[in-house]
């Protein structure tokens, strides 16, 4: 990695009679940088009245901008004193970055802030329009990072998804091959919510729903310890911003407004419009709501490490075992929507847990224990559990493998039967299970009293349940298991329309 | 009320040669009206080349831009045949409507789309700038209906609530008089959210929390009948545009917009820029994000309401009884949050009724002696019932009292100790219960077999039912009557931070 920077020093005053003064204080300063870094080398290009012209070369770790910046402070602090001179201004001229890719990017891409040179696999970073206050900010190995990470992108896209066996059912009698949701909504169960991807329970799904939701805590958590938490359903940015949501997935949410006033003076003309109009005046609107801060919780467990932030928990407290069961998700889904199994809105019980490797190791094989006991006892459906690689170590670039297996995903997949063949059509993902390492901990700065904490969570979605049941194993509770006929024995009787 | 309308027809070609026809036709369309309203006049002011110069005039229900408007129609089907003649646009160059009012107004006030002249309680609207496409919308009456309401509110403001005594408990002796959310907070219990009047419920809260859903749903929903259906927490403009909330509350929503897609391309410089910098850009953020188009979930009736839309109902299934208790609730506060029982997010059970009038009246009974026993026999606190008006009838300006009390809403008020003397402090508002006449069954065109419909809902606030308990009850389980006992023995163990 090569680094140039051409940067010029405005002073407060004409600076001729100090050049070889300044050549001493420069020469000096780059001494001390040569110790930690033995390439960042500092020239004098030229004295021109108030301005000083430099170039800062590195090919080591230490950036040219943190040397500008710190020879910046020297000067300031040893000829203001003794010259009751000042720097001005600082002008950068230029800043490249020279480096090579591990492969060859593919296609073009882009970098903000900065033109590109591609050639093979070296790139040079040109940066455009740069500021002190931008050398000031961490930008500039972060766009390093992401020029490397889009390059790695360009050879991981179109890869197929790790996903590896870990265990299946033996094939099973199906009692049909119907699509429930469609059942459901013909027999008046289930209706299409008010907006796209929603749906409105009516007693009798909801009856189905809830008694998911019942044997999942029964059976589930509360045989393993879980105790209940109740989190906001609304997630500001910072808190994505921590876990990397808000660069992962930021076309997936509901973005959450507030009023700029609750003044009813303020309100009074879009009142007004709407009550004469009986439509929504935008513009109006616009004037009083303010920009996005946050969004509808996607996931449980982003509110649930920021619980924890900055906290040193008690060595006798792990591992944590809570959950969630109150927030509900949004997720924008555009197109792809199908049943209640793809959805915009779903209710989830997030399990998250926190404590040391071996504690959540240990935890992982309780839980394949229970939701082993869950899908054969309780709902007797065919099912298979997988290694996969969730979305976070895929933009990493890092592939699982046995090697890496401690962290990582185990999804569970159900044979839908509405689709098609068990041997050829696409099962759902109806269950979770990770470990996700120290990525969360360290995001939040969790502490424990003496150990290394990792985390994870397992999220429960109800609806993907329901349908996995369902599909299945039909919507006439004759044809259900005992087992889950002692969580709901028949459906309610419901509401009649002519 | 009497209505002045001036307009000019441009027709397609000279008119000077038809002006006999032309009155003719006028004049038999204005003896037609007549019929209908004796006092609309139309006059013609003026023919000049291709216009004609029209008067209209009424004091009766009969509305001047109809009669134009059909105007129109008559003569271009009457010349068009006849002529080839066809009226190319219309010009309004006035439209003034006087009007008395009930008061004179209290101080000055605006309505969009015309300019006020008030002289006591002599009102005249000039209306400007309108169109016929303005005229076409069904917008003059309403504005004539906003400004009686404007003037009728400022009479109404700061004027006291109604409220009237129905029932009280014994004064109570209270174990403490301290303020149980910030004891609460003090124990790691419970701490403030990651936005503005959210809280997060550690293992301890949470199980306040949901003991009383648990009481809610067994001694008070189960006993009276009712069923649990499950509906969005995403509600859209038109269905609070249809129940009145949009221009009830508008300050009072958390807006929710949508991305404008999901497409990672659109969205690439966005994360690009979040990875550098990681702060929000906003103006990247506007550009793909849309307009809002919904809200959180205020309160869960309008979705309910809007299941029924349209549809008509079998008699065999009134009084319908539903709740839904998963829609978490968001109302924008901005001052005046306090605690868990004024907040911006909380979680409340909302049965909603509809039957007839008897069903209903015999349903408030009903609930009022299980709300009874559960305050008086599992709470043991000192509370006391009211009659109150909500908003959307003291907005009407129709007080509540006697007469009216088969629709209206009953407060149920619990004292709370650390506010001070149970006589001068502010009681909390912990329950409601309301009978809301047709109101919400017509905005949504709900009807039944055979029976006029009537609806009603009863908004079960948890925290404000943990707020009023803990309050009186405080937070040690020792303390606790038997009968809260049987659902809640003692405090989970929760975590432990150094």
């Amino acid at each position: 990695m090569k680094f140039n920077l051409s940067s010029i020093f405005s002073f407060s005053s004409d600076i001729s009679s100090m050049k070889n003064e300044l050549k001493t204080t420069i020469s000096n300063f780059n001494k001390v940088l040569i110790e930690k870094d033995k390439s960042v080398k500092i020239e004098i290009k030229n004295f021109i009245n108030n301005s000083l012209y430099l170039n800062i070369s590195s090919d080591g770790f230490f950036r040219p901008h943190n040397a500008l910046l710190q020879l910046k402070n020297v000067i300031s602090k040893e000829f203001g004193k003794k010259h009751h001179l000042g720097i001005r201004n600082i002008k950068i001229d230029s800043y490249t970055i020279d480096f090579e890719l591990e492969k060859k990017p593919l296609k073009d891409f882009t970098i903000p802030f900065a033109k590109l040179n591609v050639s093979g696999k070296q790139i040079k970073l040109i940066l455009e329009d740069v500021s002190e206050d931008f050398l000031r900010r961490n930008y500039i190995d972060r766009m390093i990072t992401l020029a490397k990470e889009k390059v790695a992108n360009q050879y991981y896209e179109g890869k197929e998804e790790f996903w590896k066996l870990i265990w299946e059912s033996d094939p099973k009698k199906h009692v049909w091959s119907k699509d429930p949701t469609e059942e459901m909504v013909k027999r008046g169960w289930l209706k299409q919510g008010p907006t796209k991807g929603k749906w409105f329970y009516r007693p009798q799904a909801a009856a189905i729903l809830k008694a998911m939701e019942k044997i999942a805590i029964e059976e589930v958590l509360i045989p393993i310890g879980f105790q209940e938490i109740i989190e906001s359903n609304i997630v500001p940015f910072d808190i994505w911003l921590k876990t990397g949501h808000l660069e992962g997935m930021p076309g997936e949410f509901y973005y959450i407004s507030e009023p700029t006033s609750r003044d009813v003076e303020k309100w009074e003309r879009f009142v007004d419009l709407t009550k004469i109009t009986k439509e929504i005046d935008f513009d109006e609107l616009k004037k009083n709501v303010s920009a996005p801060s946050a969004g509808i919780c996607y996931a449980q467990c982003p509110v649930i490490y920021w619980s924890f932030k900055g906290t040193t928990i008690s060595e006798k407290s792990l591992p944590i075992l809570i959950y969630d069961k109150t927030a509900v998700s949004g997720r924008y889904e555009s197109g792809g929507r199908h049943g209640i199994e793809r959805v915009d809105e779903f209710h989830r019980i997030e399990p998250v847990y926190i404590g040391t490797r071996k504690q959540l190791l240990n935890l992982r094989d309780k839980f394949i224990d229970r939701y082993k006991h869950v899908f054969n006892n309780i709902f007797d459906i065919e099912w298979r559990m997988a290694w996969v690689t969730p979305w976070y170590i895929q933009q990493a670039g890092k592939l699982g493998d046995e090697s890496t297996q401690d962290t990582g995903t185990i999804d569970f997949e159900a044979y839908m039967p509405y689709r098609g063949d068990r041997r050829s059509s696409e099962w759902l993902e109806f269950q979770n299970l990770s470990i996700l390492g120290d990525k969360y901990i360290s995001a939040f700065n969790i502490k424990a009293q003496k150990s290394e904490l990792w985390s994870g969570c397992s999220g429960i979605g109800l609806e993907r349940w329901v349908a996995a049941f369902l599909a299945q194993k039909g919507i006439n509770p004759d044809n259900w298991p005992d087992g889950f006929k002692k969580y709901l024995k028949e459906i309610p009787k419901g509401i009649e329309f002519l």
